[in-house]
């Protein structure tokens, strides 16, 4: 995907973010700071990986740079060496923060399976998929159910950007509307989700 | 693979009751309406996905069409909307559904292994894996040993199924024979591990 | 990638081994014989496959051809049927065995990264994770979080042997040293870490 400047800019903010949650989460389930990292990496960059092995785009963008790498392994350094601080800053701030690192990765993901043919309904799962799939994986190596699928409206929210840029994208809208239209839809929808304590319904 | 039209409706036949079986389990689990969906999806479609990224065949074909996403989400919505309906099928009815679905999937995937040119022990492991990973995923992402691991006579009658298939079409059997010949032995195979609750050894 | 006989042999003998350590630990968890074989042979062949889908090496070494999976199912035969003997290993021998097939792994695994053009860091890590993939996926089939993340210098020992190859690599050493130079830094680090119980820190 040609990405503007200000997109790249984002998504390794976004990549950091995630990576920290990652990291943070691992250091409290009690791994030693080598799993902490390993753990970061995943949840930062697991979800951009198994898209492009899924499009048929490999080695995987992460692992053609080496930014990406290393701004995953800072946010798990940066998790376990202000561990004590990270731990401080409050859910909703946390929250907020990975509201926005969702969204990006949300409609990249879209816009990147579109670019590479898949048809609306496949680049809006791809693009959930970008943007859930780390913290899914996040969750399997700490021994637990994914809690993306079972959250406030988490991965709706990102299928829901993922979806609108996929659709915007498929109406030859620019691409800079695409993306910011899918990333204001899914970052508002889970950040009242958030605020507001929705969730999904349950069957039993 | 090229499939003749009955096998296609069977082969949606049986992408519907593996999502139809993955959501419900997921309902039963507590997962929330979209966790539903998702594990709806990944049992259906899992096995076939990871069959096709290990061939080399990207995107996987389920991503290339519509109508197997469509069917997956369709058996997860029927999970979760008759969710009480769907409960109280009788354990030997559902199992027996997906011992149909199970053989469909395993003699599919080893004629497409063969058609791509794996040796016949590949062939059979991949159309296993076709049929049993979707299941394997399920598992996972419900915190659980996966349950064909460890269950009647599962995986084994997926694999005699898939070897039988591979095994005719490597004596360049007409196509139809290979794969019937191959579905019959999974479906008596785990039809009768089912009726009189075989299992297999374990060591402690 | 190219591998010298002795090389090819050794590789054999670590597929054995973690194949043999895969199919114990399965054994131990209750599985039956079908799943200590699907076990065994994740262990043994996960780490690899998981790297050449990465590289977009498709299909994968270990599937093309027969002597990788019969080994890995040998592994777990034998772990089946002599299970009361594996089971009287001494730790420190069995670990011992494992640590020589995690530093050809690792090394191997960045040798094979290398030549696909991997910068030295994804080299690094590729080599890793193939030595370490086997493990963590036997661990998530058997609901455990996986004891790489958690135990003494083993993932670390693997990153680093696998890091000194590609640097070695990247400087034009004489392939045959590369690959030496890694697999003897991974062997001591880790006999030593297990011979002392080294522990990296952790957080909390």
């Amino acid at each position: 995907v040609q990405l503007g400047r200000p997109v790249v800019v984002a998504d390794l903010l976004a990549t950091f973010v995630f990576a920290l949650q990652g990291g943070a989460t691992a250091a409290g389930a009690g791994l030693d700071v080598f799993g902490i990292l390993v753990v970061a990496f995943v949840a930062a960059l697991g979800g951009g990986v198994v898209r492009d092995v899924l499009i048929g785009d490999v080695p995987p963008a992460a692992f053609r740079s080496t930014v990406y790498p290393v701004v995953a392994f800072g946010g798990g350094a940066v998790a376990t060496l202000l561990f004590s601080l990270v731990r401080e800053i409050p859910p909703l701030v946390l929250g907020s923060l990975d509201a926005a690192g969702l969204a990006l990765f949300a409609v990249v993901g879209a816009a990147k399976a579109n670019d590479h043919g898949m048809n609306l309904l496949l680049a809006a799962l791809l693009g959930a998929l970008s943007a859930v799939g780390g913290g899914v994986m996040r969750d399997l190596l700490l021994g637990q159910v994914p809690l993306v699928l079972n959250s406030q409206v988490y991965a709706v929210a990102a299928l829901a950007g993922a979806a609108v840029t996929a659709t915007l994208l498929s109406l030859r809208a620019p691409r800079a509307a695409a993306l910011a239209g899918g990333a204001v839809i899914c970052l508002a929808l889970r950040l009242l989700a958030l605020w507001n304590g929705w969730q999904l319904p349950r069957i039993v």
